[in-house]
């Protein structure tokens, strides 16, 4: 196969200077002076700076009001008012999770981002009707957006009977992942919420992503009861635990046993890294050799006005909330939606090495910090080796 | 005085559509359908949103590498680490307080900020350098920009003779507040330190502005000295405590003590809402009358790798270091770098009512809670009656 395009004149985070050619939506080679072969297309990167395209490892397409209308939020402060907000304002709004999941995605793709995991709501009212719109969404941008679906139980999985046959019903229609939620705080009933949520994932044999946002000590048994099921049914390195904020506050010596058990499981975290709540930290994680990485959460939707598709912003809000001043300290921060979110998520053929898929980000920055802390536009992000953007805007 | 420009068709926050006459660089009227008087200039707002010109309540001005090449920051973790290298890198670099000061102020008036507190270093080291390069740029900036400037010992008061003259010096030289950092960590004597403080600024009728990073007890302790001294010389409504990490984390019957004492001695607090330190809660200073208002601290120096000059970006960073998600309470962080600033830093005429200084902003977005999470370009800035950016760019 013939190089088809070829980047020149960029300079990598470690300062290298390099050219890369594309084949075949691949990276065919990368490093300095690159022979400019006969009828390849060449895009001078004008000494920008390289990165690989970015990962969103947390997101809810679905829920977004990106793009329409500014949503006033007027909800009450209750995880349970959030849920039966959310439920009352689809029915009256006509909320379509095709349409916003595309547009929000699109976004993504604008500001870099070229893999991304999202939850979609599985739940008794919507049915798999969310499912449908964001797996439209994941065909029409198949050939340059790698999409991964958790099925997720936003009304919880024991209160409302057949949601969990709603849930094998959306993972036999499409969806990668099982999602869960709180099964203490939400469902009542932990070690019945967690063999359900098990069973579903092993009869599919898909990786299970569950939302624990319980606290501190109740936070800490039911991740001790999850961890206990990974062990027994062998499914090491296959789970993900989002937000976990009881990491974030326990005492350092129960936080330590329970990130050492997490190492050893090989069960990742996912943070969002809120500024107003306690959360897993970064160094603890690194020192305990425990996976973390990065996303937004919902993106200007009925639970938050808040989060952005641009990931550069995402490592920023993680390098601040984690206290990281440091150029080699933000560069951690930068790998949590970068290569450690792809390594955590299973996403194939990550990085800027020949063999990966070519999903490239140029920016105008001296360096990868800069990056992070100035987020300017993106002046072409390359996506499976086509140009999706260039200057800040989609060219498809 | 005739009136000289009219803007049309712009939004107030609460939902009316107005018009805002200016004249003599104050706002002569503002409301409905505003005459269009003969040789008027008028300005088409095209439905924006109009925002009072924001205030940046705490920053430094003279530290920043705004627009230099990036500062890789290596940089160990005690705050006496940052300040031995910030000594180091600026005999090695020959930093321009001057120039730098006006590149970020210029970069802060582009984003929409009229006004501003800057802290500038006096020491034994520099001397007065910083702030002639700061009085400069203010000077520079004088029809157009309204600047205070803190005269502060970076390097503390006590511990390198000749300090307290140099802050004499800076206070008959044009510098309108009197700093200090952190009495009892810094200085090692509270009170000693305190003293000389409050002598300096009642010899030239001065307020103070105190950077407190002191944690916990300490910082309460030290907190308490402050106030005995504010009760006894009469300096109510003339002192603002910056940062106050200690209120983050002292037990609520102790805080709210001290808070109850804040507000009796109408001392103002300033936050920048780190999200990795236990902070000042918002609700907490609003439910007990005490001045709560923000800042960036400082923006790309030796010290941090953040901050910017977007106030818009400052009122999230507070919103979300306080968990706050509804309209209504992200205005709250708004009132944070807008009118609560500027009555907490006696800026004068601020407002968007007629009489005030002409300092207004137009931005695209639906509400002001959608302004402060979007951020977008300034469409236009108006200082002192005066265009001074559009479209995200200044004209002069």
């Amino acid at each position: 196969m013939t190089n088809t395009t070829l980047i020149t004149n960029v300079r990598t985070a470690d300062g290298a200077r390099v050219d890369v050619s594309i084949a075949g939506g691949r990276i065919a080679a990368i490093g300095p002076g690159l022979a400019r072969e006969p009828g390849v297309h060449i895009e001078d990167g004008a000494d920008a700076l390289l990165l690989p395209g970015f990962v969103e490892g947390h997101t809810h397409l679905d829920k977004t009001n990106w793009g329409l209308r500014w949503y006033r939020n007027e909800v009450g402060p209750k995880l349970t008012d959030r849920i039966e907000n959310e439920r009352r304002w689809r029915a009256q709004s006509g909320h379509d999770a095709g349409a916003q999941s595309l547009a929000l995605a699109r976004a993504f793709m604008e500001a870099g981002t070229t893999r991304l995991r999202t939850h979609v709501d599985i739940d008794t009212d919507a049915g798999l009707r969310h499912l449908e719109g964001v797996l439209a969404t994941r065909h029409a941008l198949r050939d340059v957006f790698d999409m991964q679906i958790v099925a997720f139980p936003q009304s919880g999985l024991l209160g409302r009977p057949g949601t969990d046959a709603l849930l094998d019903g959306a993972l036999a229609a499409g969806a990668d992942v099982l999602g869960a939620l709180d099964p203490a705080l939400i469902d009542g009933d932990p070690v019945a919420s967690l063999d359900l949520t098990f069973s579903l994932a092993q009869r599919h044999q898909k990786p299970i992503d569950i939302h624990l946002h319980e606290p501190g000590e109740v936070g800490a048994f039911t991740l001790g009861l999850l961890l206990d099921r990974v062990a027994a049914l062998g499914m090491q390195g296959q789970v993900v635990v989002s937000h976990a904020f009881c990491l974030g506050a326990l005492p350092e010596r129960e936080r330590d046993a329970l990130l050492a058990r997490l190492a050893d499981l090989r069960v990742a975290l996912l943070t969002t890294a809120p500024p107003s709540v306690a959360v897993p930290s970064l160094k603890a994680c690194l020192e305990h050799g425990v996976t973390l990485f990065g996303g937004n959460d919902g993106i200007r939707d009925t639970w938050t006005p808040y989060g952005s598709p641009d990931m550069l912003e995402r490592a920023m809000l993680i390098a601040m909330r984690n206290g990281l001043r440091r150029d080699d300290d933000l560069a951690l921060a930068f790998d949590c939606v970068s290569s450690v979110a792809a390594r955590a998520c299973g996403f194939e053929a990550y990085g800027l090495q020949a063999g990966a898929r070519a999903d490239l980000v140029l920016v105008d920055a001296d360096t990868l910090a800069h990056a992070i802390v100035a987020r300017p536009p993106r002046k072409l992000v390359v996506a499976n080796g086509r140009v999706v953007a260039r200057d800040g805007a989609l060219v498809q």
